[in-house]
């Protein structure tokens, strides 16, 4: 059997961040180097690095290579305003007297985190259950591991299986999610995003786990578009659907998913893949890159510190002290 | 203004028959020439004609050309499982005297029913409405005009603009459907299939219309993989969500939609879009062209005898006569 390496899309080398470039995964592995925050910030901005954790990790080492700077953190908490994580992490960066010191514990305390609710969350997962996901929350997504991949790699030995979406417009499922569990040997299905209804009204999956982009007071929360949809069909079918997301990812400031700012991203990646496009000249294009899901449709969330089943705001409040 | 040509998927010319190949636009405008029924069941097969009243009509010349022989009839029969009017057109060719004129005869009928469907469909859209579709049901799709996008072409002077899912893996949203309407001057919005909750939780559709490949006794329908989602959150959002299809696209002999043969097409459809892979090797793929979305979650069925709200089992026999 192979052995598998652990994917490292973050490293830190003291005087540079080193981005895998996942905008070439599977086909190719290639690294950024970035030497300054504006590097990074255009990093974060073009997708060398996304997923909510990883963009947090890597926004705080571009603090330490601007040094701390004013425009270092203009810079980066201008790069994408979604995921609550870059502002977590710029905040804590903030209040810190030694800069790499704190990148590093950023980074480090994800991939515990991410141990953590994998642990967790594998004991709400069925003995062979086919797990369907949404977009990249794997190790690529996070400083390593993953968050709602976390939980399927904690559950491995449980002989599950892993339905992923492809995730249009971006295609993380079909290229980040699909190629990490190749090379973990975990089962995996690709499907586009437009067949989980029908999989579902089959009997053909058993659980839905996603990640967060950020989570509201009341347990609403901002993930890939597509998200919302998949939990619509999960409650239609009584398809129990898990969020896997760090402590990082919450934002009590906000009371409801109607306040969570929505990226909307650039109309070619609606209208082609890369350099092919299909769609004919004249058409218009949305492509908001995240949508809300409300706390009614979630069966759990899945935290480093807890699972708060059926989330309210009563049961967020408890979880975050 | 420019001046927009009708669009003509299909062209009988006396002892051949030319198919626009659909597999190239918009990028480029290129017709098939069919000579024998083989030549037209591969090219229903490969999908240079698609979309179930086209279907239907071509493998009536397909008959024409293979002058009625058993070998042809068997040959078109096994070209695709799924929507019933290439199964309603064969039946209607083996009873027919004079083959040419049976075969233009339906072709001619099902120009007449969807500029019928589009005037009784018009009607039940409001003023300015923000129309949503999936797949292309247009002109493409049939002998001429279109059944959802006939409705929608009928409703033109409405003001009405279209928002359409771009119906991953084929792409005939974004490929096929965008087109009909930039040529025709209809605003048009693309949207990736995963987007159409989010624009419904923000009260950015007004009413959905799609076709359908197979209609069963009950008024469950078999459509274009992702129509059933698309049902599920038009419902939960109150947007009111029509079928339009012709007779030749119901099939009483069919009790309900458990009872549709879903076809399974090739995993290379999922797993790029034609040259371009993007998934790692090593990834299993589903690829259900299809799905049946139930009666009680469909607002009317449009049909050029008439529309039937609320279908049902009663419904669907009063209607059929």
């Amino acid at each position: 059997m192979k052995k598998t390496k652990a994917v490292e899309p973050i490293r830190w080398r003291g005087d540079r961040l080193e981005l895998l470039d996942q905008r070439f995964l599977p086909n190719k592995t290639v690294y950024v180097t970035c030497r300054t925050a504006e590097q990074v910030a255009r990093a974060i901005r073009d997708m060398v690095v996304r997923g909510a954790p990883a963009i947090g990790c890597a926004a705080a080492f571009g603090v330490v290579l601007g040094k701390g700077s004013a425009k270092a953190h203009e810079v980066l908490r201008k790069s994408r305003p979604t995921a609550v994580n870059l502002f977590w992490a710029l905040d804590r960066m903030k209040g810190a007297k030694d800069l790499e010191a704190e990148a590093r514990a950023i980074y480090q305390e994800d991939l515990t985190a991410n141990r953590t609710m994998g642990k967790l969350g594998a004991e709400l997962i069925p003995e062979r259950a086919r797990i369907m996901t949404h977009c990249n929350a794997g190790a690529l997504a996070t400083a390593g591991y993953g968050t709602a991949l976390g939980v399927v790699r904690s559950a491995k030995d449980k002989k599950i299986s892993v339905i992923a979406c492809e995730t249009r417009p971006y295609l993380q499922g079909a290229r980040l999610t699909a190629w990490e569990c190749v090379q973990e040997g975990i089962p995996c299905t690709l499907i586009t995003d437009s067949m989980a209804g029908h999989l579902m009204s089959k009997g053909d999956v058993d659980v839905v786990v996603v990640g967060a982009d950020r989570i509201a007071a009341n347990g609403d929360v901002a993930n890939k578009i597509g998200t919302y949809a998949l939990a619509v069909l999960a409650k239609r079918h009584g398809v129990p659907f898990y969020v896997a997301a760090p402590i990082s990812t919450f934002d009590p400031k906000i009371p409801d998913g109607s306040h969570i700012p929505i990226e909307e991203r650039p109309a070619d990646e609606v209208t082609g893949y890369r350099k092919l496009r299909w769609a004919p000249k004249g058409v218009a294009v949305r492509n908001p890159a995240f949508d809300v899901t409300p706390a009614e449709l979630i069966t759990g969330i899945i935290c480093e510190k807890g699972v708060v089943l059926a989330p309210n705001r009563e049961g967020i409040r408890k979880l975050l002290g």
